[in-house]
């Protein structure tokens, strides 16, 4: 069975890209979870990967690394779980936007970073940010629009695009950001998905709390023990 | 044929990178040169993309966007140009140091952005820069060393992850960046490639002077007229 090594749910947004993926898609695996910020974090990660970073999946003799590159692994390895669109011109648009996150939207990553503990009300967090929003917001809708039928995701159904926006759709949450009700309906599709329902529940029993991925503002609501 | 749109040839280290893979592996192509900082910029690239960023490839009733999104499409769209190494753990590898560049080394790109028209000399940039050197120099000649027989590329034969690597390549050439023996020779191949010569060629016929990737330093060489 294959191994993906991640680190912590309550933050680790790249972590949440492929483990939501395999999950849902159903393919097996063993889980590794390496907290981040303790002593030998750095030393347990290069175990696995000479980059150094997670998410990490180990299958037999090949280690892959990097969210994007593990799904078009799975892609390959699994080619009957379907983790692209079937159809050649939503594939192509698949990757584009699942490419265009893995890149870019750094203001809204760094303004809002993944934080599944808690809750924050909307409030205008700079005009960067609401670029990416506006972005993300337009781009929803158009895939809804032209690739949405036949399921609730934005190619109909679940796709890696899906579980490269995961993490977007958690911040949205978490930081009350305004979107369209097209955009509103597919994060509620997301959010509802069992796969993530598992992802919450692990993240809210962890101990490990993260200055640097705690903003500065009082949350309307924690949903761990507070610190 | 297939349209690929791209910005300005001094600077676009994302548009050189599925320009040079197509180039090198004999896919024809046209090409739109959109340059960067006019009044029209943004609005022209928007004609082609609703992601508003270059490279953009236009392929029948497909456009797709982003070098790496780009680069998936072309290994399925053109199966008999070998995008990536035909071998599963080597193709495997080539896809995970691909997405660490696609999402990584924000202090080198930062710090040494691409500019084809001056050579700089060796100097500190910082322990971030530093960090990002000492990663590529060490993945370089581990691929190198694992994988590179049959050619003087990271896989042998030239694949999307050395289209990946080249801006890299020219930045470590621009200012002088110290590297391994093994590095360097990498260096010289992708340097020698006739498909860089030409783009580099084109690079330095350009007009385009950009203040935010001109370092404030005194430059070893002008390979461009002096502004």
């Amino acid at each position: 069975m294959p191994t993906l090594v991640i680190a912590n749910k309550c933050y680790s947004s790249w972590s949440l890209r492929p483990w939501l993926l395999l999950r849902q898609l159903g393919i097996a695996f063993d889980e590794v979870l390496i907290p981040l910020g303790q002593p030998d974090t750095a030393a347990r990660i290069r175990e696995h990967s000479p980059a150094g970073r997670v998410p990490i999946l180990k299958d037999g003799d090949v280690t892959v690394w990097d969210s994007l590159a593990i799904m078009e692994y799975a892609a390959e390895r699994w080619p009957e779980a379907q983790v692209w669109p079937a159809e050649r011109r939503a594939r192509a648009l698949a990757r584009s936007v699942s490419a265009e996150m893995h890149s870019g939207f750094q203001a809204l990553r760094s303004g809002c970073p993944m934080n599944l503990g808690k809750r924050f009300g909307a409030r205008d967090r700079g005009e960067a940010v609401s670029r990416d929003v506006a972005r993300i917001d337009a781009m929803w809708q158009d895939m809804r629009v032209r690739f949405g039928q036949g399921g609730p995701f934005l190619f109909g159904a679940f796709s890696a695009a899906d579980a490269m926006y995961a993490p977007v759709v958690t911040r949205f949450d978490t930081y009350s950001v305004e979107v369209s009700g097209v955009s509103k309906a597919y994060m509620e599709a997301i959010l509802g998905l069992p796969a993530f329902g598992e992802w919450r529940a692990a993240a809210l029993a962890e101990p490990w709390f993260y200055k640097e991925d705690e903003v500065d503002e009082e949350p309307l609501a924690n949903f761990r023990p507070v610190r």
